[in-house]
């Protein structure tokens, strides 16, 4: 931590706050500038709160200089982390998709979505079970039926099965059925939910929060691999800015910037950021051209009919050619889409 | 709903539409203009996802013409909605004022804050023993033995309680010990926790989300009161914005913009929003200008030495201060600070 | 200026960046803690681009320690800054208001305006001749002969004038016929327009841009300092959030936040923020509570016919009411609404 | 427009509207449904302000129908418009890179920038003469002498030049020397220059202000067409967002929106919005994936030592392989990168 004195600071003032620095176990370095004092705090704590110094008489300025986190940072591993799931290599040279309707509603829906997909090259099969909607009226998802009619579509056709979670007492029905457990948007700073995830012998997707920065969204990673699970995937999903063309503004800035501020693996969904089917493409193309690990695509047989966001579901066609898009784009960048667990889908 | 057609829409794309909607039930209206046609939905359920129609063929705009929420629209009853709690009327002439630290941190902290909180007009204690923390390494709160705490020191002082619950599964122990229940804006989108919040048998506090607009907030009192729960009190506690030089921004504004929309009363939370102990006074004066219905303030015996949010807790003399500036304020506007409980506090 | 190395740097990048800064003329301090090492630079000039040390290898952070602006900045001078024009104080005791309507329509429009704000406690006549506005097709003002008519108008009445110059070519004009000059907020940023106002013999009322930060209104405000004039007021008046409800979001948090940074005093216009009349005197009433230095608000004799922004122009009633409340309001923070220069109306 | 009225507006308040609309000279259609009346009106003028009749008693909502733009709207042509400028076709298959330093500085140095940018197949150069500076103290520009120098140095390698013009005043000076005129974000609503524009005889590249909407955006092109001037060319570089760990943020999904909205060509530029260069890179190549027409990108030959915005301009061979990228990434998606013109740079 690093403490500005306000340049007609005094010397009483410049005291107190080394004093109070050295009270919560501070080593402090002073330096003497012509106009002002800077003041270098060793051993600051990650969850330190530095207002308590930016309060005090004479501080000017006082600036964090570790972040508070420790198992996401960067520094805390040789390399990106790769997580094996199954056959499938998160956070590797290939790039991973994942992909399916919003809603798990039938099993012929799941079923053909699911066979879709895997010849089309995903790996992973998406679908909601338990379903967060702002309305208390809408559709709410089938719960465990939907859970059970995801499995046996993923299993028929060779993928791993993602779904969300949002509330801790479905957390082992859910890890019992899926192979990467979602955490939404909305629960980025669900605590009590991420403590238990900590403790969960499954992957954890971390969708980014519609108003979070990067920092408090690896904090939050921080939070469930504090708690014993190292296996997190980031994924970003749209913040919200003052536009409203699109339902919310898809940051692929935020896949460099964590890049270089984490070890962790970055996917991103344009479905949720974008909102609209026809701008999905796109941006998922763009996606991958930026450098994310992955993709999460909602993919509907009949979007026009889905009980929910059909209009943000691409068709199947839609689906294919993105695919075939992105597999020249992934190329342009030294990457790939071709999974090496062909064999497994027999 | 209305759906604006393309002026280069065809007759054929136009009846497309009409029957989509019929099919969804609706009437529709058709007005054909010169340059093009507009259709008027009629019985549009509140949970329809416009996008539906936004994505057909010829489709310029759509609006949703009702508001998405029933029963916290301003519609649903003739005036605004006041809440009895003990003898503390929210919603009413007279601004209610909720003090007290940001955590509960020993018996004598939270006695000492009761006996001057009470002392200066306020009517409600506040307190956190569940707390909800950014980092996994902060302090978490007191839990069981903060919430009798804070019981105990608002019973001796005639107070009322508030805190935070922030999981289904404490939700029968804060009910029992506190008569007025906090959802912090983290949660504010936590479906799970609010439709339990409806069969509670409480006042439920709904803070604002840092990201929420002001109808995504009143869809959240929405789902507590759609699940049996009528009494919900909104609290503005600060905004995400580009503007770092505060915590957040207070939105002021969504106060007049609150009661335009719904009945429910609206608080204003300064202490968050604003972040910094000097600034919270002139924006609490600010909120009862504006016409908040009550302040809820952090306030700590010993803020240097707070276990959590010290620099935003105020000093007693400013509690003392700023209760004295909106006695005055509150009649400018034709309210009152004062209460009429003073003898229950023997 | 601190710049924080990488934990894993080596010797020879943090020399490389010490002699980068000694080559740019700065002094440098280093401490060399446990994990990482810490640079303090003595002498950085307010221009100075601080990306060009955080791109250098093993750079992690880079602070910069002073603000980038000198005049603007509160330790230029003793205290508040209070401007003088005519027998009006800016920035004293005295809450001064600004009122009238967003254009000039007509002689009898502005003289009755000029003639009921006069009387109810206004003292600065405001009104547009050039305007800039959205749309090319909307009304753009009566230019030469608006300005004349605002003068006559104030004259008549014993008030000071305030209208907004929008390009260097009608400078000369606008100093000619008014008092104070304003710049709106799509001007905030143009620096050929601010370098030329540095010149002016006028007080310039510089508007918020909706998307700047405090400090960047600040480097406004600095380069007119810079250039010459000395007499900068700042106004509020509203930022560009994600929130729709309102126009803008006032940020009235930005009148404390100006206070701790700039001696500059400090008014609000809540009519652009809010953008609904209705809204208008309550956050009107808000701002003075906050501590604003005067409020710059519309009021139309005829608001339903106004050429422009009529919707958010006050009634000449709802006017009066907005001065009775806030002259209790600015007595219970030590304030006066009441003008010491009645005199002069004679 | 479309009028909704509250479900319990009065027969006397609908017929109010109704009198109103008309006397504004709209046709007015009329639904009556079971809760509530809706109002179409036809005939609106773009310019007209839907608060005034939001404003009205009994009013629920009022929707623009029409955009408030026309020459911009993609109705106004039957496909996308393209640009010819010299042998450069602008909005067509090929995509377009313009390239150079943020500021000329020297014959040296644009001419090193130009050959290097030729030779990899950029086909305009860009340079700023006329810098606009946030501070007052940062380096303004070579003025008229670095126009000649940006001049001289694309005629020696065949290509265009584009530069920014910031006031009136520069106008002519800036035309007879450039073949496209940038406008930078901070100018995107100045209106005078604007006009201006609309008379002068070359293309228009109209940056995206940093927190313009698109509709705001489009209705500034709309000033330059509506003043005679067909050619704009649109360019997103960045909005302002609460996220910190980029200098803006880019807002990708704005060029589908755009290209649903408008015939006009949009460009990207990534090295404003991101800020570092080794972020800029992989934002190039998503901006040409997700369907950009083309880039603009900051490069110099030395960075290090440039007297502007050298963190975020590329080194040579960066550029050099982001050239190589992007040219298979436009393949991917049926668009080619390279130019028809190599004959010109004899």
């Amino acid at each position: 931590m690093v403490v500005v004195m306000d340049s007609g600071a005094g010397e009483a003032q410049i005291e107190a706050v080394i004093e109070k620095l050295n009270g919560f176990g501070f080593d402090v370095h002073r330096s003497t500038g012509v106009n002002r004092s800077v003041l270098g705090a060793v051993g600051v704590k990650p969850e330190f709160d530095t207002r308590r110094i930016a309060v005090m008489d004479g501080v000017s300025d006082v600036f964090r200089v570790t972040e508070p986190y420790k198992f996401a940072s960067r520094s805390w591993t040789d390399g990106p982390t790769t997580i094996e799931v199954g056959d499938v290599t998160i956070g590797g040279d290939r790039v991973v998709v994942m992909a399916g309707p919003c809603s798990v509603e039938s099993e012929e829906q799941i079923a053909a979505t699911a066979a879709f997909v895997a010849s089309h090259g995903a790996t992973v099969l998406r679908g909601g079970a338990f379903k967060p909607r702002s309305s208390p009226y809408s559709f709410q998802g089938l719960g465990s039926d939907g859970l059970r009619m995801l499995r046996d579509a993923a299993d028929a056709h060779g993928l791993l099965v993602i779904t969300e979670v949002m509330e801790v007492g479905h957390l082992d029905e859910v890890v019992a059925a899926t192979d990467i457990i979602q955490v939404g948007a909305r629960n980025m700073q669900n605590f009590p939910l991420l403590k238990e995830l900590g403790k969960a012998e499954r992957p954890v997707f971390l969708k980014r929060g519609l108003s979070a920065t990067v920092d408090e969204w690896l904090m939050s990673a921080e939070y469930v691999m504090a708690h014993g699970n190292p296996y997190v995937i980031l994924c970003e999903r749209g913040i919200r800015t003052f536009e409203t063309s699109t339902r919310n503004t898809l940051d692929l800035s935020a896949v460099p910037v964590v890049k270089s501020k984490s070890h962790l693996p970055v996917f991103v969904d344009p479905s949720h950021g974008v909102g609209i089917r026809n701008k999905v493409v796109p941006l998922a193309r763009a996606a991958v051209a930026v450098g994310a690990d992955g993709l999460m695509v909602e993919v509907h047989p009949n979007p026009d009919a889905a009980l929910s966001d059909g209009p943000q579901s691409l068709y199947f066609e839609q689906f294919g050619e993105l695919m075939d898009q992105i597999r020249i784009i992934a190329q342009a960048i030294g990457r790939t889409t071709d999974q090496p667990h062909v064999a497994r889908s027999l």
